[in-house]
């Protein structure tokens, strides 16, 4: 059950509903859109929200005695039969924009998110953010908590690497996307990233997926290895249940038979999201493809099939990264990535988003 | 072992290269090169060579003694070690135009081939192929043996739709394009087609390979949906050696555990593809995703990705086709996509192939 | 649209009905049941035929209005659902016995085939014949048309393979059981064989699948590495409706994303198809895992999941074997193998299935 | 890096070890072998430990300077090259044993583990064990957490759910086997539990591998349904690595294109694992076919493909089940399961587990 609230809703009426709900032994959890209504004139942390939605879990015959639609603030209450709720576009037909640090995500722009798959140095960092912001890119991604497959293998610098992220956004002045692994360090990493990213080994980490839900910070939520579409959705749907609808999704590849390829790229999953949610979507051309020579024409093909973004690896010394070396594009390969993106993206009826376009557009 | 003939070449030199390999016991199969060297003064039919390779098959120690490579008119013998040797880009750097009917396929060109999934009546026929026409489509596809999974599904009409393509040919002037079932049909039906299609479920089934591999004709070979990259090129190598070069490759749709599409399009498999043959690859939007609404999507990231070619399903009323109408175009999709295809394919330096550019090009 | 005639049928009644329907312009495709009925008394090639089946392809409007239900004969006109018919289990609740010269494959017997992938000289044959005879086989396998991913692979003897096998069935009295590829090897090679084989690259070969319908001989029926159980039937339903009831299923494992197996074997394949049809089922153990030390506990899963047989390659050398080596079983295996079908059988209420069988049960 | 330490190596020896590692900012994860050596004379939860493994993490060059071979308590230095270490057969060739509170897994028994999916009231899960007891079981399932794909499923009981099934384990004596799904749950849940299961969506959830082999409790680590059998066997080293050797690996079936079983179930898994790895193997036929009617069938194969035990679901009423239901063996099926162990473990050369069984054998 899906109760939306009116535009001139109070704090007190959302209270008053939670309340009642939790009376009855259910349980209520609200939702505040953010949509494209930043205020350009506020600091990025100041929110204005315009839409408010409440997910109710419980028994749904006790729930609907309640007789919630009849309360002070609530604009509609709704029995949707939809495996998945908030993230639907069945009642939210509007596609959504994702702000992250004033730089948008959704249906009018192309981000480009770049930077190194791990975090190594401080120097290494710097040179593959100035790579990322020449080539274009307007969000700074780098891991430093790094799931991987064997407990031998690098497993990022932790909080440390954190804090070089940090001091590499002061610098060049891209906000910055960074991976959480563990429940118990989601507030720390909330505390240094701009946006936080749920890995592909975690898409159905349900914990996790309600942790970062129940922080303020655009949550990246790349699609599991072995999910159907309507898995990954769901997923999303257990960090929008916990009041956090600022979720970007990211395809990055599914795990076929085939070996030719790191992952095979589920290029058609793009316009199939789009038409079961609001939420925009990205792609990883660098982990589907695991070369560096397929990056720049799956960047291309994820364009025009209709993506809201990118995300891609850049590292300054690739065949000395500590992490998916082979794929990172080096400086030559990203001067023709600009290039493509402005054009393709104006044929798509996009312009490149950046930092200030926020601001403006809301202004 | 594949012996690499000089540009001077004789039949007789090749006779006689032929006639001492089968003296061994071995066989050798001639393959002749007619790559983007049609003579624009002549009738269609007739073909200038330019490369006559012949692949051997045999006892390799007794081969390797036959000392070859003194004999006149062998340019180069080679011992690939190479899983695949005539469609490898290893011994033939240059991307392959095939010419069908004086349609190119190839590197400089965006072919469109379009037309009714299965031909049912005259009329519907002609309306497809009109509606492909007005789209910029240059190749017309139409299937009269049906390969279908069950026994009591619309089989096709046999040679009955071969003649309907063949006065629709007439009518509008389109080549046309139709599947080859079984190797006994493939005469009968070479004397109709200008290129002979081979289905994903054939792409092993090696008489038909070896059959279509005698002809004269373009083939067209659609990717298994179980088929590794790999094999597939294998597959293409059974229909090379048997002499014929004139293959283009159609990635469709791969087999995966997401049914949300009827096949995931394997866009990574166009510059894969690339790198390893210099065989034109073309993709099928049409039957990898299964929905209209996909076509047009996949069809752009198809072009920017670097494909060859589309083919494409149209229906003048797709909801009473027999087959796959629910992914059949209608006029209104035809406009965009002609207005697409024009564009992204500025954006690749590719032109529109017409079915006058050929002989324009070589003239 | 299934007719099924009375058990006092005439033959002339079955033409009346076939004449009757093919005026209309639909096909007739007759089917005679000769399950567990061979009569012992006479040569393997004379049938007591018990049920004849008609199915029915065209207009099923027309059709019904033919009110085939009154003519002489007809017990049954059955408006089938389910998309595979002759095959199902619906319309013929009893388990299937095939019978191949003799030896029976059905529920009540587990029948033990074996020998060499590929037939390569009569001394090799000859030695993997005994070693098969040896461990309990009842039934001789051997590959003399070979389909193989590579055109430069080993593609077997052709008919001289065809002559060995028949030069070994005469010597130590098994039947043999072997691959056909081309549509137009079908009546050559059914003039050796007792069995013929149609393998996994070409279940969906449907013309290949038409000509082994219409001989008499017993048809084995890989399941396509890529193949649902729903196609693996309907492939079978192809067989089936160009009058061959004598299909045995062959599970020998799909692709999937696992590459420690050469393939995955779907052990569940056997319970589920037995639910869905009345076709006996076996096993490949050896093609599945692609290792020898997998084809015991492969062997041994097999037969208590309720297979109805084995199908397993053995060779007198395995490490010079030209094709599938490494999965070979030799001698020593075979003892241990023989040993456990025997313990297993009989756990299972089955007894091994030998030439004579056949004879004594109908006796 | 891995240390064996010496049959008599004592703590300190083991502490010094760890100190001089850490001072070179490496990390010594200590490792306990109990392995079929608990005391029976004594209270389960006292270990007498018998092999005692150090895995380093770190520089390798600078820890090969610290010289370790030469420290007291040191039997062997390995720089292992396999990719897995602490859990690979390698340098441990015989098959080890887990004991679960007095009931042994490993290669002379065959365990039967049951009970209900989901924990759902006290009366539900007490039919279910001692539906679970009659059969033969000697360890208790049930799920008070449970990961589930839609966030509007019922989730389990939580610490209530623990505490009904801590009450029938005092009621009926059977030990029990219940999932952990947060990292923050871990030590609460291994206070009621005496076996921590891993589910699928988590295998590859580090923290929480690393939680759980930082406790003491043994762990039944399911396969991912997308995991490779090499991920899966470095998922168990993750928990290895933190000291807990206490593994058991469980086959659950992983995802394919069939959609005529819930998973497919990769019986090859077992024999593939058991030549890999050390770790005792089980199988799961209910949530692999998750079909009631396939349980019995696959139980059978995963016996005799050399399984050390089954996992089943059993409900009281399968039709009211809050979850997986369909899968739920009933009392008859019961009674057949039983009869069936026994029989097919006697031909395997194995006993039923029970839980005086390891006191005996040790005693």
């Amino acid at each position: 059950m899906v109760i939306v609230m009116a535009p001139d809703v109070t704090p007190e009426d959302i209270d008053a509903v939670v309340r009642l709900v939790e009376s009855t032994g259910g349980e209520a959890f609200v939702s505040r859109g953010v949509t494209g209504v930043f205020d350009p004139a506020t600091d990025r942390e100041q929110v204005r929200v315009t839409r408010v939605v409440i997910g109710l879990v419980g028994d749904m015959e006790q729930l609907a005695e309640l007789n919630l639609r009849e309360m002070r603030g609530v604009a509609k209450v709704t029995l949707v039969s939809s495996k998945f709720k908030l993230v639907s576009r069945e009642h939210h037909p509007q596609r959504s924009v994702v702000d992250v640090a004033g730089v948008p995500i959704g249906p009018t722009t192309m981000t480009l998110i770049a930077g190194p798959c791990a975090v190594e140095t401080p120097i290494q960092t710097l040179a593959a953010a100035r790579m990322a912001k020449a080539a274009g890119a307007t969000l700074l991604r780098g891991g430093a908590f790094k799931p991987r497959t064997s407990p031998y293998a690098f497993q990022g610098l932790g909080e440390r690497g954190l804090k070089i992220l940090s001091d590499v956004r002061d610098e060049i002045g891209l906000p910055i996307v960074t991976e959480v692994v563990g429940v118990e360090d989601v507030d720390m990493i909330a505390s240094y990233a701009d946006m936080l990213q749920i890995g592909t080994r975690n898409m159905q980490n349900f914990p996790l997926l309600q942790a970062v839900g129940a922080t303020r910070k655009p949550v990246m939520l790349k699609r599991g290895m072995n999910a159907t579409i309507e898995e990954w959705l769901m997923a999303a749907e257990y960090i929008a249940q916990r009041g956090n609808l600022d979720i970007v999704l990211c395809e990055r590849g599914i795990r076929t038979f085939e070996t030719a390829t790191r992952n095979t790229l589920d290029i058609s999953a793009v316009p199939v999201v789009q038409r079961m949610s609001h939420l925009p979507v990205i792609i990883d051309p660098s982990h589907s493809g695991g070369h560096r020579d397929l990056v720049l024409p799956l960047s291309r093909a994820g364009i025009v099939v209709g993506a809201d973004g990118l995300i891609i690896d850049v590292h300054p010394q690739p065949d000395r990264a500590l992490c998916d070396g082979p794929q990172a594009l080096i400086a030559e390969d990203l001067r023709e990535l600009s290039r493509m993106v402005g054009e393709l993206s104006a044929v798509m009826g996009r312009e490149p988003a950046d930092t200030e376009q926020e601001r403006r557009l809301a202004g």
